[in-house]
């Protein structure tokens, strides 16, 4: 089925404790598109970048099968930058320079061609910018799903409260969930956050795995343990990706069916940050995605 | 099969955002007897406390089939006390007292009657006298299971590398597994814990759930989430009693075996915490434990 995935394209320049990078490609949508590329040839990626972008990459998404006609490429001005720095721990990071240029009034627009579509993934933006995709779609899709951080609850509480109303699924981490319902319990975050309107809510713990909460139902998938977190840069958006991706191409948005998304999206985040940036996930093949999904069956299996 | 658990029997008194207690029945051992007799009518306790411990608590593990031969009663002297405040977060907290009292010069004596124990599960203690009980068994266990703690690696590191090396299991938690390696993987500290002796590892993330190495081989088994975390005190005790405890009554030490008893383990843990100290252990009963493990299988159950 058909998937429409909106959010930044964009240059990162990352340090770890294990080496650093210069400005290479990153953004929420590159990680999305190319993670849920392994699932449906049928990815249509609304984005905006400056001239400054390797075309490279675009043609690399072009031969994934990702239709960048929804690429805005701005002449004469300069993509979205973010640069930081993690520390030992890996799981918290300082933010040392964000520029927005195009993405600072980012006008969403949706070519006719990607009208119609079965699936959406929100990838993090603006909370006003997501809303306005949903609004420009002229029929709604089977399931929308969205990413957010916690910027815009600090900064845009109203409109991010808004946007939530209108999709099916929210995916946050933990600290995010807390901070959105007020509440310190995971399970009584997950039940203040569905009365706010989506049904479903998936909740990242990073190396702790990551909760999908449906009404009372729960379910939990745990982080492959890796000897080396090398970069967990865009690991978050290749879980989005990988999970609306297994969805399209299943095309069944069952609670069941959604636990094994999210097996898939945690698979493919366990490649993300095996090294930095893009760099493990544009060239996977299917053993190694079909091993790795069997490590996930192993980690978790008892017979009881 | 039987099983002899040696380690603190003692007095808590707790606060967490939840309320506080006074003196309350308290202590590793305590932990662990009760969870793991709900497995095996076969634990035998050795303990010390002083003449200020309540005989109904006695007469409770009694009931519960523990025996207490094994439990000095030292008279005019004072039990264990410690005393400590949860902070927001539950996973971290303050000492505000701790009162070695009888346990100060801790002589492990093990009853004529104890001897030939097929399973002994050592709660954390000073490592000498962990050391003490291992040298006192006329016949070496089928499996020793020990728990220990960071103050230990502060203090005694030397003898606690001792006593670790002539173990089958030892239990720690997450960052106790790093300072004990000095290696901020836990697949990396894992390996290396290992190399000390330990032919299997237990790492326990408190509401994160639980890792199971052996070899090249990872067991992971979830946390139950709760609305309500009321009391950790004692939680990875219960869990280490749940899992010594169905060891013990299957009396099969496989890998396969112990990732089932890691999931009985973490539903004796869920159990404890929900409320202050002992109270929820003390008085279980099967129905409960059968609906606990039942929602475990459901957490973690995807179809691929």
């Amino acid at each position: 089925m058909s998937l429409l995935v909106v959010g930044s394209v964009a240059f990162d320049a990352i340090e770890t404790p294990f080496g650093k990078t210069d400005k290479i490609v990153g953004g929420a949508a590159s990680y999305i598109a190319l993670a849920s590329s392994y699932f449906t040839q049928n990815v249509n990626l609304v984005a905006v970048v400056g001239d400054d972008f390797p075309n490279d990459f675009i043609a690399h998404l072009n031969v994934h099968g990702v239709n960048t006609d929804g690429l805005q490429v701005k002449k004469g001005e300069k993509s979205f930058f973010w640069s930081g720095k993690y520390h030992t721990d890996m799981n918290s990071r300082d933010t040392i320079t964000t520029e927005l240029n195009v993405l600072g009034d980012f006008d969403p627009i949706i070519p006719d061609a990607y009208q119609n579509c079965d699936y959406l993934m929100l990838g993090n933006l603006t909370p006003k910018v997501q809303q306005t995709v949903i609004e420009r779609l002229t029929k709604r899709p089977k399931l929308i799903v969205m990413d957010t951080m916690n910027f815009w609850m600090e900064i845009a509480m109203d409109d991010l409260r808004k946007t939530i109303s209108m999709v099916d699924v929210l995916t946050i981490n933990d600290e995010e969930a807390r901070q959105l319902s007020g509440e310190y319990s995971l399970v009584k975050a997950a039940a203040k956050i569905q009365e706010m309107g989506p049904k479903y809510l998936i909740i990242k713990k990073g190396e702790n795995g990551a909760l999908l909460f449906h009404g009372k139902q729960i379910f939990f998938a745990p982080a492959l343990p890796l000897e080396e977190v090398f970069d967990p840069t865009g690991a978050g958006d290749t879980f989005a990706g990988g999970f609306i991706g297994y969805l399209a191409k299943t095309n069944d948005i069952s609670f069941d069916n959604m636990k094994n998304a999210i097996i898939y999206g945690s698979a493919m985040a366990s490649f993300c940050v095996e090294r930095f940036g893009t760099e493990r996930i544009v060239n996977l093949n299917n053993d190694e995605l079909k091993n790795r999904i069997s490590e996930f069956k192993h980690l978790v299996k008892f017979d009881l």
